[in-house]
């Protein structure tokens, strides 16, 4: 393992005080916690939350910032973060007007948020959340009952921090939520597996030659193993499956094709070149398309896409609208 | 040699292709050219173009926009582009007032760079330049004469593209650009090689426990191989060279840690945390801060510091203007 560290216990403590050194014009982190909050005044809005295992960066406190996030909660390594570092999360954002929190389906971090929600509610924080389960390769997974949230968060992320930005309530927000999280579908495909450094070692082994499709961003089990041929085929499985995915829709997509973490963006924007000759062969369209490093799984190689259906005039509004944050752009 | 690509020959091609797909409302591709340019209308300001070899992504095209770059063009990868290609960029960006060429300090570069210049002046634009040499780690290098120009360029492209922005002459301009390039040095470090595509295997060998001080961003050779201890230790080699190349100044600097393609965010961050560290210990400030992935050399691990004297005001006005681009964020 070469990695540029110092100690794996202090990797979450170091990593986050270099990342406020950075965006100290954007956001602070929350003294003797792992929350990073944003600067802004508070207006009386909703706060919005997220948060997770560390080794996805810029996710999710480079999604902090006005327009997006309110707060980050940043646990160990692939690790959810405890029950009273959300609840910090949570105080730091209340508004007067509640906290929703984005909760990526992980058995560990939906109990832990659930547990802050009681927590909070003890305070007298109204607290509501919504459970992002995107990723359609496999239906159960190593760390979760049903499908697992990965890349497609951070839409989620982007719609629901204009919707609070805009003054909705805790409950539209809610109902906007609801109805939000089944239109987005991810799939992602791995050529190399992350190293944890507590571990030292990647967490599979793949041959040289073969790429698995399924993989999810804690390298748990995809769902086939093959030779990888090219880009175009690549983008042909991913392609197929989600547009398959959402049946009979023939209206326009939202596209995130995001990186894993060692893969360059040059074969990101290739593989993106694909995907649009496929969605066009198809006559599908997208509105609104991002490339880049996002929800990454350290230094996995490898990547998603994701396909949001913009079948509601807010989600494109939403996605484009200006926002103060590092990693959004 | 496993990359998310289709044939070698069209690498470039295909990624100009994904990126106009992904940033369509930003840029667009000038017909039958490797040229980015952007969309905004002309208002007569001095045109700020650059360009050099692909492989570096998101330069230099993820800086083309508002504010920054009014072009960009893209060489085949590790190669510099052709002048009739640097023509086109030219001719797409002038709007009356002469272009700028922002040119990194290879000697291909350089000469088809002044090529084009010439070719221009025929056709009655003015166009001046500069050459960035920022890179102190090596004197002379295996594609050039002098030090070579790395990621410090895109702070270069930066503050002249604000100053274009500003209505400043292109006289101004070469003054400015003069006074600025001396102000950044760089120095970078590898973990581990890129692999060329057509070429299929990495450019360098290093041993599993070592690193490289110097390396270019085409892997050229750098000035010493160790064995890498941690990041508060590599953080130190460069630093303290750094300043120390800086002399006696002791104002405030801007600071760019970019990674090199597979080195993750989190390693990048702990690494600026460390930095942040030693400048303190050094009783030095940073008035702006910027992490990631902006010079890339393919999928090459490692990272690189770069150091902004801020010793004239316009600096840190023009890195913190707002811009219109896909890369700066």
């Amino acid at each position: 393992m070469k990695k540029i560290i110092n100690d794996t216990q202090q990797i979450v403590d170091e990593m986050l005080n270099g990342f406020v050194f950075a965006n100290a014009h954007l956001v602070h982190r929350i003294s003797d916690t792992a929350v990073i909050a944003r600067n802004t005044a508070k207006t009386g809005k909703v706060g919005i939350i997220s948060g997770g295992g560390s080794g996805h960066e810029p996710t999710h406190a480079g999604f902090v910032g006005d327009g997006m996030l309110s707060a980050a909660v940043c646990g160990e390594v692939f690790t959810s973060p405890t029950p009273d570092q959300i609840l910090a999360a949570i105080e730091a954002s209340d508004e007067g007007q509640g906290v929703f929190m984005v909760i990526k389906n992980y058995s560990g971090d939906v109990m832990n948020f659930e547990i802050a929600k009681e927590l909070a509610s003890e305070t007298g924080i109204q607290v509501d959340y919504v459970i992002v389960d995107d990723d359609i390769s496999v239906k159960n997974s190593t760390y979760t009952q049903g499908r697992r949230g990965v890349a497609g968060t951070i839409l989620v992320h982007k719609i629901l921090g204009y919707a609070a930005k805009q003054g909705k309530t805790l409950t539209e927000i809610k109902q906007l939520a609801d109805t939000l999280v089944p239109s987005i579908h991810t799939i992602g495909v791995a050529l190399h597996a992350a190293t944890v450094p507590a571990v030292g070692q990647p967490g599979f082994e793949l041959p040289d030659d073969e790429i698995e499709f399924g993989v999810g961003i804690h390298g748990e089990p995809g769902y086939r193993r093959e030779k990888l041929t090219n880009s175009r085929a690549l983008a042909d499985e991913l392609t197929s499956k989600l547009v398959d995915s959402f049946g009979d829709y023939t209206g326009a997509y939202a596209i995130l094709v995001n990186g894993m973490g060692a893969t360059p963006l040059m074969e990101q924007f290739i593989f993106t070149n694909d995907v649009h000759t496929l969605l066009t062969e198809k006559q599908l369209t997208a509105e609104f398309v991002k490339v880049g490093n996002f929800m990454t799984s350290i230094d996995m190689a490898g990547l998603s896409l994701t396909l949001l259906k913009l079948d509601k005039p807010i989600y494109l509004t939403a996605l484009t609208a200006p926002v103060s944050t590092s990693a959004w752009g």
